[in-house]
């Protein structure tokens, strides 16, 4: 009989950039590999507000229409009302909403279960400092695992 | 040992207004509490289609911007074919989909295991209604609770 | 006692054309009757990165209303950098974050658990050719089932 496991574990991610993505896929099947999960699903979300976990292709000429688009859509201008706290990154607010917060990485027979060209994805928009994400796997461990 | 729990959760939410944001992190932990819910996740999911559930900071400036930029991208204006079944609200369809319809918060040690400035909102963009959202709690008991 | 499952499917989608919104919500309900899931989640995923699932309303002028402004937004055109690879579909990888490409739907009692007018749908951006989605419920079994 399979056990349910539940694992938590967080990464520090900082980038040298503003904005910046980052294939984060090795770090999700590290996650599901230490939690021993079998079958399930792997929680991969962010714990900022002004940054993305998303699932595309790794590919950098379309990382950069991804950053272009965002720049389009919620651009990075003074007029925001939240600049009146005394904070410059409302664009980074609005640019993680599209692209989303966090995924649910399906596990399958002890794998990511996910599509060929499906990579798993840290998107950045206001950097240069310490960011953590959470990941957690959830669902049957191994057989003899706990 | 941990049990398994599955545990859900209907909160009814009426806005004054139209289109309105609202933090409901406490909904959330609620209901992570009548689960007794130690280690597992919270689905926080909005039941109809013209409002959302998303993570992003509690700051009445931002919520300002986020509803100018949500107008700017999804407008409300008369001509969208939806609006030939005799509805008027084709933007809040389109306006939800930008936030995002559910969160899942994850729960770690009996706690939501949330960043420093994450909150759970609810946005309206076609209230004056009851709206129902549905909350899930699906993991591991405390123990001694099932 | 209920037992934990933890069943997958995947089904195969092709469309006639590049571009359609399809309910697949009899999909969902069917992988929820196979797992014999009787609370928890439904997992809804699509494997490819220029495809969508989203939840809305089954309303053919709505979906008419999303693809124009998706369009609008992330519009086809030849100069994004992706095309330097010899890809043509740039375009779909930007509409398919607009509007998510995975849910979850929750199952409470033995049934999938949505508002009165939540439809599950697949977004297709790039079609013509067949595509894969995964279907992953995981929860408590029906009593008696595992």
């Amino acid at each position: 009989m399979h056990e349910l496991v539940s694992h938590t574990e967080y990464q520090t991610i900082q980038t040298p950039s503003r904005y910046e993505i980052r294939d984060i896929t090795d770090l999700v099947e590290r996650a599901r590999a230490n939690a021993h999960l079998w079958d399930g699903i792997v929680l991969v979300s962010t714990m900022h507000i002004t940054s993305s976990i998303f699932v595309n292709d790794h590919e950098s000429g379309l990382w950069q229409d991804i950053m272009t688009w965002l720049e389009e859509l919620a651009p990075q201008k003074p007029e925001y009302r939240h600049h009146l706290t005394g904070e410059d990154n409302a664009d980074a607010h609005l640019k993680r909403m599209l692209l989303g917060h966090q995924v649910i990485v399906p596990v399958t027979k002890g794998k990511l279960d996910l599509g060929r060209w499906e990579r798993v994805h840290y998107g950045e928009f206001d950097g240069c400092r310490p960011k953590r994400i959470l990941l957690k796997a959830l669902g049957m461990a191994e057989e003899g695992r706990t």
